[in-house]
């Protein structure tokens, strides 16, 4: 493994549709495809889906755990950390992620964007949050219409950071 | 002091404008007045103004902060929490308040916001964040027209809690 | 209550024997004689003796609570702070005191030495750990022989970093 | 990479004398060497000597850094972890390992120590610190004579774990 690989995070709920499964495991294989390593909460739903789908394609899955043990990681993470430290390891996954694409999602999902948003990591959200605020901010999450653009513009922004 | 205080949160953001600190002084006056404890951040901005209001009324407040030292507190800050977890410290603000009041605010309050709903607290807004995702989840935030509508809402919810 | 209160931290084990549980109520309650918040973990034995002897002279207690729910502070906590952040919340409670006395403790408390040592709080032990490694370190914990003499040196230890 | 690795930590001070960078460099050699990945906080001193010698053996390394950014991560570390927590990452560090090797190290290598044997998890000693607290609980470190003995010790512990 090299020292300068890319880190993308994925976020969303920890139940999910099949649907949105789908989704979340398309967006899974693109990462792996591309070289990029996986961050997750290391949990299950969308991180479950995301994960089996980067495994499939031989890529790396990095899973942050809110619990005490390594044992609640889904069976796709190859690398959990294990923090100890509940809904606050949220930031710690956003944090480890150059770029995050939300997928669906719920109010734990909201708090890891403004989280990424608050610290500068873009956010690439297919079918989440639509947040809001006056003439003030816009809504900084950038849409994506499938999994392959989300990853496409993931790896656009992070180039650009750099 | 009793040991069944009413503990109220106020977010938002670390700069504001003059009407938004208006608004916060005013929430922490209400806060005081009726006789629960502010809890906050502890930094400057909405924070700032709403410990200014709720000392100015005699009321208790209490700022837990992000950093290494006491000395970040603003000075209206009774109680420091000093917790050195950096933004994380948003989780513990929200989980010691059984209401949370947004006023104004950036991504920080929004990643608060996304806290408090998924642990079950209520929030209400004061000018903040509007979010919404299509017909699965409404927009939970409880809107306020002003300072006194939010904090009797706040008292409101909290007795419904109970 | 004034804005430069001094804050005392009190660490030791969530289990105690009945002379374990007196030694910390006297230093509660010495404590608050004069005029100090008492900071703790929130939870039982030394910290709920610690908690009821403040309580008993007056005292302010502030519990820093490891998990999701304020219900899990003993009933002597006035100011219970819900952080959701498991055994991290060690950091906290060290970091928000001037000073710490440690009374017997186990594991925990071993971490939380660790922790104040690093951040240059002083710690003033009563039957607690003692630690050494060869020349380079020295035992940094401060002994006492008892209760007031642990809380003495507490504030004068504190009034010296001022 | 195989879902059950076994992971590792090494825990010491930031900073070091050439001998026991010499000690730390060995150490990850030998966990790299058997197959194992390393675990530690990221930065320099023990942590960085540490993930070099795993790098020279191929090993893979993971960082679990304190601060904001990965680039404070030490150039042997493949995988960053960006927890944003500050100190408090030393109970990821623990918790995320299935064994610790502390190798000198000062107070934040203590508070790690207490964090690991808080949470049952193995600790083994190479010129580390000591610690006793009369009849009740012995000094838990397991002391090594070198390198491979600390490594050996540490997986024959993994197994009967499990």
């Amino acid at each position: 493994m090299k020292n300068k690989s890319v880190f993308i995070g994925v976020i969303g709920g920890g139940e999910v549709t099949p649907p949105v499964a789908r989704l979340a495991e398309e967006v899974g294989r693109e990462i792996a495809r591309r070289g990029a390593a996986l961050v997750c909460g290391g949990l299950g739903g969308v991180m479950e889906a995301a994960c089996k789908g980067a495994s499939e394609e031989g890529g790396l899955t990095i899973g942050i755990l809110p619990g005490e043990s390594r044992r609640a990681a889904n069976p796709y993470v190859q690398i959990p950390i294990v923090t100890g430290i509940g809904y606050a390891r949220n930031v710690a996954v956003v944090k480890s992620s150059q770029a995050v694409i939300a997928i669906d999602g719920s109010y734990g999902t909201l708090a890891e964007i403004g989280h990424a948003l608050q610290s500068g990591i873009p956010v690439i959200g297919l079918g989440t949050w639509s947040i809001s605020m006056d003439e003030k901010a816009d809504n900084k999450i950038i849409t994506a219409k499938d999994p392959p653009e989300a990853v496409e513009k993931a790896f656009s922004l992070i180039e650009n950071q750099e």
